[in-house]
């Protein structure tokens, strides 16, 4: 399982990319690369075969009729060949290993529902380039990375899947995905509901479209964590910003946050402030989206509950700017050099060496217009308007293309999915995602659960002896909708 | 109303270009041009405005960024402005006018409705060609020609209308369509179901694709039609093949048909004789769409119940070769010289000069790939099995193209499509069409309605006082599932 050290960065750190701010929107993601750390699968001995169908590359025209090879991983150990379920992970931006790795869930009911499980990747992610490296040169290379496309492959895939498997002929296939992936399974039985009996969308964020949901509503979370977390802890990061500005005006203040942070490169200009700013936002935001109740390590190795870790340092927000920094970086220091092995903190770290980020960025600049913005009031991150205009520029600069910011609402539907069914949308109330989230059951097949210590689809993630019931619960009540699903389909045969 | 006098050949008859036979499959659709018959709706004096609206030529890639006019017809003298519902014509492959002409019911029954009625033009049709005069050029520019981007430019358009139209925020949307522009309209409902409400898909063969129907059930309708029209009808068509073949092994053979059907231009080899005989093909294949009960001018001018009319000069088959042959061209002459103005017949008049024709041709290289067959045993025509090799070679040839077989019953569910909702299925028995369509309720929602008497899309034609029960039962049937939809969404709200 070479892929937790390959450095893809997870689905969420990943979605970050295109935060409201056209700096951070351009800013590489920040979670570190080549941390070595036990992932979770790994230590199962995962038995699975690694496989590849040859999929078009233009679903949608005759003009290009290639192939590219997707990658798939397929585990049938429990698997009744005699029509049992197919549980299909819907591949979102970043090496399919990856989310193997992460999705512990469908191992765990694997052998209860006598599944097979199937991880399908996301084309121009991980091994699956249309255009093998050259699939990023430029935008007529580009143009088939789109959600339509990747799900297209899906459908596909379990067609031929099903088709070529002999007694998986009228098995009962469920999507299951987190994050983007998520949202690819609930597009996926939207769009295609022959071909899944269902979806499980795990912390989904499809209403953060548009003006589908507050755009400031992500940062609140952020920060209702840290709020919750520690006394001033939210306080402590809201005059951070101010602190940093405050220094960072002049070369000896520059000098000493490249010190104190122990960064790998010093600030030199006003340009590095605004990455390391940027940086420091996202360290917030991915601890709010990793904080899980037990040790663990989706973005980075990390303690148990790791804001209230971080929060230890970040308790006093009355002490004066150099005082209050050098508590930020013991706090940020927990989320890099949790392992204690880290030499030194780049803010350039996850630059988009990886395939995922930048194949994120992309769909982030055409079809995954998210608005995402921040008050500096409600929350404790500096002001920072919703601007589509300043967002649309950079994109164009850096891709050659012009986001189109209501095709998503448009293609799927937004707000109006109730004559769609059997879809669960879980989403946890530690998670900024959830802001996008479906949040209320809108019939009695699409429904919502909640999962209030929860953060980014930790109930996609294998039990843990430290659990809180809130996802115990939610897993015990995703598994009876979904048998629910497949009995319906079991019994229409 | 200039259309009618343009030339679009009709929405089946264009469809025919894609019969199993490869000879047929590139050869023009039949139906004369520029016959100047009053149409039903230039009587009316039909009351709309022309509009367009700027389309994304491409909706599912970010590299083309350009956008075209798209032309779409509203009429809104019976509109209730408060939220009355619209309904909606889901253009198929020809210019817009033509299924503005020929939708009579949406006429009739939009102030039952309190309706708007909006028509939209297909892309690549009519005026609403996305590379101006260019739009046919190369596979390149003709790329962007297919269902999903026509679906995609009316759920665009439709939320663009919902948007801007004071009053219709909140309006019933129904998606009415016959032939390729029903199954636009049934799967406009399965995939954007946000955007419209239900669907009328009359006379939609949407499962006229890959082995989901018999191929020879396309053929054995025709057969039937002139079987129950006249005795020894069919039986003389059926004989009239091998007696082609006899006379026109010889010249003198072929300059005798060539005399006696009145052909513009002589048979002068064995390729013209093949195009004569598929051409023949046609004209009874069109004769069975148009077959209405009162005179009607949908291909072609023609007398209440043509074929009855037809089958008056076949009714002795055991005829010798010549003078069967002399019946048929009687035949033939009625389809062709209804109004007594022909001065000869052209096997190649209706050539692919009309954008229709070879829109069509393009769309049925590419995704419409429909199986069709023919036995000579059941049926009245020459044996021609279905071979998609050769049906592929050809469109390589013609457009550089390869067609897949099996994508349009991936992307759009072939016969499993219980999960969708709010669509009403007619066919008419005496269409050939209804071999692909849907003939049995599928859910409670998912109806069939059956017109025993009705040709293709009979009941979206204008009432008229020769209508069959059956016809005018459906359309009370339909108006019934329309309004069930209007009422629930106005509930909904």
């Amino acid at each position: 399982m070479a892929s937790a050290e390959r450095g893809s960065s997870g689905p969420l750190c990943l979605l970050l990319l295109l935060l409201a701010s056209s700096a951070l929107a351009l800013k590489p993601a920040s979670a570190r690369r080549g941390s070595p750390g036990t992932s979770h699968r790994s230590r199962r001995a995962p038995d699975y075969r690694t496989l590849y169908y040859p999929q078009k590359i233009d679903h949608f025209g005759f003009d290009e009729d290639f192939t590219f090879k997707q990658r798939y991983l397929l585990a049938d150990k429990h698997w009744n060949e005699n029509g049992g379920p197919i549980l299909f992970y819907a591949g979102n931006e970043g090496d399919i290993d990856l989310f193997c790795n992460n999705t512990g869930f469908m191992w765990d009911v694997a052998e209860e529902f006598q599944a097979m499980l199937v991880f399908a990747e996301h084309r121009y992610y991980g091994e699956s380039l249309p255009f093998g490296e050259e699939s990023y040169a430029d935008s007529k290379r580009l143009n088939y990375l789109t959600s339509e496309q990747a799900l297209a492959d899906f459908a596909v895939l379990i067609r031929y899947l099903k088709a070529t498997i002999p007694g998986a002929k009228d098995s009962a296939v469920i999507a299951i995905g987190g994050s983007y992936g998520g949202m690819l399974a609930a597009w996926l039985r939207m769009k295609y509901p022959d071909v899944v009996v269902g979806a499980l969308a795990a912390s989904a964020p499809i209403w953060q479209f548009e003006d589908l949901v507050p755009c400031d509503a992500f940062y609140d979370i952020v920060t209702n964590d840290f709020h919750k977390s520690g006394e001033g802890c939210s306080e402590s990061v809201s005059k951070s910003w101010n602190a940093i500005n405050n220094l960072s005006a002049k070369a000896y203040g520059r000098q000493w946050l490249s010190k104190t942070f122990h960064l790998c490169s010093p600030l030199q200009n006003k340009e590095d402030v605004l990455y390391f700013k940027a940086w420091l936002g996202e360290t917030w935001v991915n601890l709010a989206m990793v904080n899980y109740p037990y040790e663990a390590d989706f973005l980075q190795p990390l303690p148990a509950w790791p804001i209230q870790v971080v929060c230890k340092f970040l308790n006093d927000p009355s002490l004066d700017d150099k005082a209050l920094l050098k508590n930020i970086f013991k706090a940020v220091n927990v989320y890099y050099n949790y392992t204690g092995n880290t030499q030194c903190l780049n803010i350039s770290q996850a630059a988009t060496v990886s395939l995922g980020d930048r194949g994120w960025s992309y769909q982030a600049c055409t079809e995954m217009v998210m608005p995402i913005c921040s008050n500096g009031i409600k929350d404790m991150f500096e002001p920072l308007p919703w601007d589509f205009k300043s967002y649309a520029d950079d994109c164009f600069k850096q891709w050659g293309v012009i986001p189109r910011l209501t095709w998503i609402t448009t293609e799927f539907g937004g707000k109006n999915i109730s004559s769609h069914s059997n879809i669960v949308f879980s989403n946890g109330g530690l998670d900024p995602w959830s802001a996008g989230g479906v949040h209320k059951n809108i019939t009695d097949t699409l429904v919502s659960i909640f999962i209030p210590e929860g953060a980014h689809h930790l109930d996609l993630r294998s039990k843990h002896a430290d659990d809180p019931v809130s996802v115990v619960r939610a897993r015990q009540l995703e598994v009876k909708y979904m048998k629910q699903w497949i009995k319906k389909t079991n019994t229409a045969l």
